[in-house]
C-alpha cells in the first residue's frame, strides 16, 4: 500500500475539508446576553469566552454541557522495548482494569462532576511497532484505529474531554513533535510516568533515532501519525475531528493528547478551533507545544497523570460556564442599576 | 474609646494568639495513602497538595469536603463620595437582593457544585466613614463585626469560601494594601467594577490621601483595618478567624477578600496556613497582594467579580482533591503493579 496516496487516509483529509463552520449568529446571542447580566462586563473572563465558544462550536443560542463525555484511549507501544517507560507495559492492561473497576483518578472526577466515561481499548496485546526501527502502523490500520475513535462521540455528548493511557507514549508524544516541529530530543521529552537520569537519556536518544529512521516520510503529518505515533493518538485525532462534525466542543487532556491534536493541526490549523487546551502538564515540553497550538490552558495546577484527568477537571469549569450563562439574572430582571445608574 | 488598646479588639487579638496547631498527623496520614493510589508519585500536582492541606486544617484522616459554604458579606463606603466608583452604591443592596432570589453569578456557581450560600448584609444603610476624611469605624463597631463574620462558620462547615460585594470597596482594598506594603497608591488601584481615566485618578487620589490622613495610626494592622477598611473586610478577617478555631479551611476569594486576610497575615502570617488563593483576579493589584501573602492562586481565569465567584469556582477542585484522595483504588486493591513492575 502507498502509504501517502492510498485510499484509507483519504477519507480523513474530505472530512478535514468538509469541516463545519463556527456559528457565529449562536455566539453574538450569547455575547448580547451576557451584555445585561448582573456583573460588570467582562468581569467573569474566561469564563464569558468559554461560553461565546460552546455557542460557536455546538451552533445553538443556550450553550449547554449537559451530556459531557470523557473519552480515555489505550494503547500500547513497542518503543518500550528501548528502556524508555518506568513502568511495565503491562500496567496499561491493569489500568483499563482500574478504569473499568471504577478506582482510577479519572474515573473519581467523573463522578465528582457527573460526566460520562468511555474507555477504549485499543489491541493492547498486540503493541505497535517499534518506532526507533518500524513504522507504528500500516496506514489501514492507522485509518481505521482514527476511526474507531470516532465512535467517542457517537452515543451523543455535548462536551467532549479526550485524554488516554499507554505505558511508553510520552515518548511517542516526544517523536511527533519533534518531527513535526524541530528542535532538539531532549526538548521534547520529560520525566513521563517517572523516568530520569540513564531512563531520560534512552527517552531522548529513542525520540531521535525514531525521527532519523523515518526521516523523508515525516512531510505529511498523517505519515508522522502513522509512523511514530501510537493507536490511541490516532484514535485521539478521530475523536477530535469526529467531534467537530457533531457539533461537540474539545477538552484536550495533557501532553500525550496534545501530540494527538497537533497531527490535526498540522493539516489544518482551524481544525482545532473547537478545543480548548484543558491545563498545563508538569511535563515540561506540554507548554512549549501549547504555543505551538496556539493554546492558553484553562488550568496549570502541575498535573501529570494523563487519563483524561486534566481534561476531566476542567470540564467542571466549562459546565459553569454554561451555567452561568444560562442562570444569572439581567439587570432588567433582578431590578439591579446598570453602570450609568 | 482609645482605639489601638480598648478593649473589643483584644478578644479578636487572644484569638489569634490561641490559633489551632496544624494537624501533621492527619496531613502525613494523607501522604502515606497517597503514596499507594494508583499514580506515579506526583502525578496529580497541586490536587494532591490540597487533599494534604484540608487534612492538616480538618485535623482529620480522611479530608471530606460534604458541607462547603461561600459565604458573602455586602457593605457600603462612604469614600464612595469621593467619585472613586463606576456603579451607584444602591448596587450594593441591589445586588444582595439578587443574591437572596438566585440570580447572581455566585448563585449559579453554588448550584453547579452543590456549595451552600450565605449572605451577610452589613448595615448597609449606614455607609462606613469617608476614608479620606475619618475612620472608617469605630472599634467596638469593628470588632462587632469581625464578631459577625464568625457566624460564617456557625452552622457547621468543611470548608469555607470568603467573598464580598460593596460598591467602592476596591478602593478600601488598595488603601489597606498601600497602607499595610507602601508602594505608590497608583500601584494599589485598579479599574474595580470599571472606572478608568478621571475614575482611576480620583481612586489613586482618594487612597493617596486616605493613607496621608490617617498617618501616623497605622502601625496596628487592627488599626489599618479599622480606619481604611469597611464593614465586608471586617467580617472576613473575623470569618477567616473563626474558621481557623473551627477546622475549617478557607479558600480566599480575589482582591478585597485578599486585603482582609492582609490584615491578619499583618498581625500574624501563621493566621493564615489554613487558606488558599482561590484564583487570580484581573485586578491588576492582586498579583503583587498574593505574592506579599506568599500565595500561588489555584486558578487564573481573568475573573474579577468578587461576590466569592472566584472562591467558589475553586471549591470545585478542592472537592474533586478529596474525591480523588477518598476513592481512588491503590495499586494492591487494584491488582496495578507499582514502579518496580
Amino acid at each position: 500500500m502507498n502509504a501517502t496516496t492510498g485510499l484509507p487516509f483519504d477519507d480523513f483529509r474530505r472530512l478535514l475539508e468538509d469541516m463545519p463552520a463556527p456559528d457565529e449568529e449562536a455566539a453574538a446571542a450569547v455575547r448580547a446576553r451576557d451584555g445585561r447580566l448582573t456583573k460588570p462586563p467582562g468581569a467573569l473572563g474566561r469564563m464569558e469566552e468559554i461560553a461565546v465558544w460552546l455557542a460557536r462550536w455546538q451552533g445553538r443560542h443556550a450553550p449547554r454541557v449537559e451530556r459531557p463525555v470523557v473519552a480515555v484511549f489505550a494503547g500500547n507501544h513497542g518503543v518500550v522495548n528501548q528502556g524508555v517507560a518506568a513502568y511495565p507495559q503491562a500496567v496499561t492492561q491493569q489500568m483499563v482494569a482500574n478504569f473499568q473497576a471504577g478506582g482510577a483518578a479519572v474515573n473519581q472526577i467523573c463522578k465528582s462532576f457527573d460526566l460520562g466515561l468511555k474507555v477504549f481499548e485499543l489491541a493492547l496485546e498486540t503493541p505497535t511497532g517499534d518506532i526507533t526501527e518500524a513504522a507504528a502502523m500500516e496506514e489501514a490500520e492507522c485509518a481505521a484505529t482514527m476511526a474507531y475513535g470516532m465512535e467517542a462521540v457517537a452515543g451523543g455528548a455535548d462536551l467532549l474531554c479526550i485524554g488516554e493511557m499507554g505505558i511508553g507514549n510520552t515518548t511517542i508524544a516526544a517523536a511527533i513533535c519533534h518531527a513535526l516541529y524541530g528542535g532538539t530530543a531532549e526538548e521534547w521529552v520529560g520525566p513521563g510516568t517517572g523516568v530520569d537520569g540513564e531512563g531520560l537519556k534512552r527517552k531522548a536518544d529513542a525520540v531521535r533515532r525514531a525521527v532519523a529512521f523515518h526521516g523523508g516520510h515525516l512531510k505529511d503529518p498523517l505519515e508522522v501519525l502513522r509512523r511514530l505515533g501510537g493507536r490511541e493518538l490516532a484514535a485521539m485525532a478521530g475523536a477530535i475531528l469526529a467531534a467537530r462534525h457533531s457539533k461537540v466542543p474539545v477538552l484536550i487532556d495533557g501532553y500525550v493528547a496534545s501530540a494527538a491534536a497537533a497531527i490535526l493541526h498540522a493539516l489544518d490549523p482551524r481544525s482545532l478551533d473547537h478545543c480548548l487546551a484543558a491545563h498545563c502538564s508538569a511535563e515540561p515540553a506540554h507548554r512549549r507545544l501549547l504555543k505551538h497550538l496556539g493554546q492558553e490552558p484553562l488550568l496549570d495546577l502541575g498535573m501529570r497523570l494523563g487519563e483524561g484527568s486534566g481534561a476531566a477537571l476542567a470540564a467542571a469549569l466549562v459546565k459553569a460556564a454554561a451555567d452561568l450563562h444560562n442562570g444569572m439574572a439581567t439587570f432588567e430582571s433582578a431590578g439591579v442599576s446598570d453602570k450609568e445608574g
